[in-house]
């Protein structure tokens, strides 16, 4: 039995208003709220156990470095990885996916090689490999999606020839919603002996996740969309990789020896994680995926897949409304456009006077904006928090929209 | 009047114990303890105003991007900088020099050209260096400190050759406390046209800063040490450098357009900001700066020399101690080692049964290290809130480990 009362109970910011209305949060897949555990956690960290991390010997860095060091462990249970060691904390996706730019493939990748991208990918799975494009002459290979929005595995494994590198590739569309067949895609890429990155962002928030099944070769995740702190987030990299990666930042933690001419490196996953890391962060990080699991990953996708088959519904009973992506394993993400003349920015506006926070704009999904042929669209998002009652009060704002607009 | 009472009751972590003694904290080198007011900040973000920012039109996503953006100008006003938009936020000190590493140095440097550096430096003013040392054969010039831990201007800029491409010095060194004289050294570095990089993680905590007065074309700060949130910080860059920096890391908020075949950047600072930022570490990052602001720079400085000099003249009265560091000028930060088979480890596990916090070890300065002719040190190291009384503390903690050891 999933209890969403006792659940949204749990998170402070929910039972606040917005506008003089009670605030329905269907930003989710910008970014998620927090929950009282992880706020209390990242209190107490400072109020009581505050100190650096690492090398410390009093008591106070003996705790925070134990907390902070047993996030790994959970970080690892959390993605299904049985080698900790293979888990690099991060301070979000974008950092996870500009460390595997510059640490494995800005060294390994000549000009000529090829990358093989999804459109529906987010900006922060694109533009580390424009960089590559624009530096070093690598070649984007775009697959498109379907006009559901599917992504067809076949169509990626075809894109791959003689000089891809690398598929990357999202796990969950942050704007379609579409759940994409990554096994699938792993499983053939690696046939033709091709890594695989893929972005979790979305995914991880929303369903279980196994790492080791799936066998991708880098899987990122950001720790502000798991109900975490912003600033927090991890990566895992199948240890193979690990191995063929040089270092990114250099600074403390991440050396063994420096001396004036000469520097070793510690061993992953130090060796990826330089200077005072995001301790706190990382500690809150650690209790939001043990209140994940502690709810139960399958009861969190079950509940929000009846969430979305709800939202889906009415939102088809709108026939002013586009929804955008009906691919046939969705989550419950939706992005929408209205017939006429309001742009989603008005709607977003609108929907915020009913204390209805949707997000409006291109989510940073530039060519899937090129591809679905709009600037723009107004997105509700949801979480394990959201209810059938929200979704309600989702359509009668839009129904106000409508009105004003029409 | 600087009223230390009233100062360290806003930090709740001063009032605890550890193994059953009040907690001396002097590990302020490493990091810092938060105040009140910047735990309260952080609670309210997560608890009632939570959404990501930039591009959200609803009225969380408002609030979080006001106080977040609102972060820059008084980060610019701490520093003394005129112009906000030259105020880059970071995770912290090792993402700022590896900015720089990465986005203005690398693709300017040939092999031969030579990057300047203090023996004193921090890991994270070494390592990124040493990186292009060892990926594209920049050489790295060293000048020594005196035997009292001086750095001579003049030495540095007597190590500026035609080939020098940057220098690279401490503001104030972690391990001997030593200021520098970085206003000479920018100066002379610039009429020879050499940019200058300051790394003011420790100084900017001390004593005012004023980056448009120094002039440096790069000065570094980090949060965490400056009584703000773990994962926080900023870089304040010269206009001129900023122009010449192409981006780092690729994602979000950092692009004007993403297409499949080209992407355009925004403008500094945000060209150097991608993805979800840490929101609410920077909002208490603000706060912490407030806070400091609040209670005056001068006025910390001074309560400090104090303690300082109390904390220098009573150490010297410790006959088998040995201070490492007795610049001209100094901050209240001093590493020592005990006569005797004591090791730094020791001293620091025994200090921290008094409740004595400091730290053991190489403090990230291996150069140092070398140059002083030891593997580790003890390191107390002083801040606003700290007393005569707790001087008095690890005075009394170290006779304590003298008597053990001896």
């Amino acid at each position: 039995m999933y209890d969403v009362e006792k659940i949204r109970a749990d998170f402070p910011i929910l039972s606040r208003t917005v506008n003089g209305k009670p605030l329905v949060y269907l930003d989710n897949g910008a970014s998620a709220q927090k929950p009282r555990a992880v706020i209390e956690a990242v209190t107490l960290a400072y109020a009581q156990e505050y100190a650096n991390v690492h090398r410390g010997l009093h008591t106070l860095s003996n705790i925070a470095t134990e907390k902070y060091e047993a996030v790994r462990g959970i970080v690892a249970r959390f993605l299904g990885a049985a080698d900790e060691d293979e888990i690099v904390f991060t301070s979000g996706a974008t950092e996870g996916i500009n460390l595997v730019s510059y640490a494995w493939a800005a060294p390994r990748f000549e000009a000529g090689d090829e990358i093989v991208l999804s459109v529906m990918e987010h900006h922060a799975n694109i533009v580390p490999w424009h960089f590559l494009r624009e530096r070093q002459g690598v070649v984007l290979k775009w697959v498109d999606v379907d006009g559901a929005g599917n992504l067809d595995p076949q169509a990626v494994l075809d894109a791959i020839g003689p000089r891809t590198r690398l598929v990357a590739v999202t796990h969950m569309s942050n704007v379609l919603g579409t759940v994409v067949d990554v096994a699938a895609i792993v499983r053939g890429a690696r046939e033709r002996g091709v890594p695989v990155l893929v972005d979790g962002s979305q995914a991880a928030v929303h369903m279980p996740v196994d790492v080791d099944a799936l066998g991708a070769d880098f899987y990122v995740v950001t720790g502000h969309k798991l109900y975490g702190p912003s600033g927090s987030g991890a990566i895992h990299i199948r240890k193979e990789r690990l191995a063929e990666m040089r270092p990114f930042f250099g600074g403390g933690d991440m050396i063994r020896e420096v001396h004036k001419d000469i520097v070793t490196y510690a061993d992953p996953p130090m060796k990826f994680e330089a200077g005072t890391p995001g301790i706190v962060q990382q500690i809150g990080l650690g209790v939001a995926l043990d209140y994940m699991m502690g709810v139960g990953m399958e009861k969190i996708a079950a509940h929000e897949a009846d969430i979305g088959s709800y939202a889906m519904d009415r939102l088809k009973g709108l026939n002013w409304l586009q929804v955008h992506g009906h691919a046939d394993r969705r989550g419950a993400i939706f992005s929408f456009t209205l017939d006429g003349p309001a742009h989603p920015h008005d709607i977003s506006t609108v929907l915020d006077k009913k204390g209805v926070a949707v997000r409006a704009g291109h989510h940073c999904a530039g060519p899937l904006m090129d591809h679905l042929g709009v600037n723009a669209t107004c997105r509700a998002s949801f979480a394990m928090y959201n209810t059938r009652a929200e979704v309600d009060k989702l359509v009668e704002a839009l129904e106000l929209c409508h009105d004003l607009f029409a």
